[in-house]
């Protein structure tokens, strides 16, 4: 299934993609995609569902983030060999775990906020792990089993106020618009292989992130196990798992999104993302 | 005002402190001590109750987080010169920012629990601002306005996870029960001075953190300001605002929370938290 939330920032209601690629609309059946609908009972009861039979939504409808009430949204860093050597950081030999704001979180074709005294504004094409189960010190096995599904997430990023703003990350995360989920939560089912999914991420037409999920170090069911040894999970906390080449970062000369910049990006089985960079103050 | 939160976890319902201590009811009045009862207008009408004469609650109820539905929760690194040389750091140039985990917000009063594989639990007691009202690029006399009180908040932190685990603090500062938050949200007109607090911490009644809040490097406002540059703060955000010194891992040799120690610590003004360490699997 690739469910989606649609509608005003704020007021999204759920919905699912039918057969034939159109939006219909399930609010007569669960409240939001987030937190217990995202359960496999609840998941296996939408299932049975006669999608092509719910009623339609305009395509052109606003889509907002694929999953509501996001509890935590935690990010893997350098999970990606080649990305890591563009950064000029060591191989990590554990997941590097940071967090951005959830009131990062946006639709996945809002536009990108320039913020304040910004000059290092980035982006990343990340896949993105929905939590459908609470868990707490799982294995694996079990950590496979609490995924409800997957998403597109660019980890936006102002590399400045990452990297050069005090030492911990978290400040260059968290702006707001810097996390589109979406356009669609892909149930796990309907990704054969989650390590071979390929991502791609073009500014203006030009490509400039070209991997795949192959290169990935620690895979998500290790990576979920890992963080439910740190934190419990709850249905709804997102988790990108990082990033292959191609940041403007690890460019040389290093390339910066700038207010009108157009960003495309893909995960095969995923749906694609487009976005277009404002500067904070078009928004105000 | 003095507002708590009390009952089963998860299940806290809003209260107040009356004119003599005891505590009392607030449920026919606001939904919870959360979001959109935390704003001006909302806390003002709350000050027009007759307390003394709404319903008594026993004294001995649980207490939960004295702030509900947090959505972020954000905490300053290193503000207190003395502490960060304790802990061999340099002061900082501005304000380091990390966020701990929701999920690891407890009430003031509950367990800690050692995680599975902890072998450095310290504790850090430290003065929380809670937000009120919605800001973006807010300057300092925005950032007060912002501001709808205080509270105490034990930013309990595992020293391995968080400085030799890979690099970025969040991993050892949101296991579950690592953010007690409470007795009492204290609103912002019962306290004089913010910047004249004592704060202490004992464990198993020996005195370890004995500061003030005069020490402290950025003070409340203008670290809501600051942060309000990076990203927007929403009712019901939490911000802890660094510890003072007398931390375990500043002990010569550094002193570690065992399961069975018990916590206190207390903010002039804010009350007082106590807390019982216990061991991950006491908890399964």
């Amino acid at each position: 299934m690739k469910l989606i939330r649609y509608g005003e920032a704020g007021k999204e209601k759920p919905g699912i993609v039918d057969t034939k690629g159109a939006y219909r609309d399930l609010s007569k059946h669960i409240n939001d995609v987030a937190g217990a609908t995202l359960g496999a009972d609840s998941l296996s009861a939408l299932q049975q569902l006669d999608i092509d039979s719910l009623p339609e939504i305009p395509a052109d409808v606003r889509l907002g983030p694929c999953v509501g009430n996001v509890g935590k949204f935690i990010c893997i860093g350098l999970n990606y060999e080649d990305h890591a050597r563009e950064t000029s950081a060591d191989i990590p030999q554990e997941p590097i775990i940071f967090m951005k704001a959830t009131s990062a979180i946006s639709g996945p074709n809002d536009p990108i906020i320039r913020p304040k005294n910004s000059t290092k504004l980035d982006w990343e094409v990340e896949l993105a792990i929905v939590i459908g189960e609470s868990i707490s010190y799982a294995d694996e096995a079990q950590a496979e089993k609490a995924i409800a599904g997957y998403c597109i997430c660019n980890d936006i990023s102002e590399r400045e106020f990452q990297l050069e703003r005090g030492g911990q990350w978290d400040k260059g995360k968290g702006c707001d618009s810097f996390g589109p989920l979406g356009p669609w939560l892909v149930t796990k089912e309907e990704i054969k292989d989650v390590l071979n999914l390929d991502m791609t991420l073009q500014v203006n037409g030009k490509q400039y992130q070209n991997g795949s999920t192959r290169t990935m170090i620690f895979p998500p069911a290790y990576v979920v196990s890992y963080i439910s040894q740190f934190m419990s999970l709850q249905p709804g906390d997102v988790i990108s798992t990082g990033t292959p080449p191609g940041v403007g970062l690890g460019m040389k000369p290093p390339v910066w999104l700038q207010p009108g910049d157009n960003v495309e990006l893909q995960i095969t089985g995923l749906g694609q993302q487009r976005q277009v960079v404002k500067d904070y103050q078009e928004t105000l």
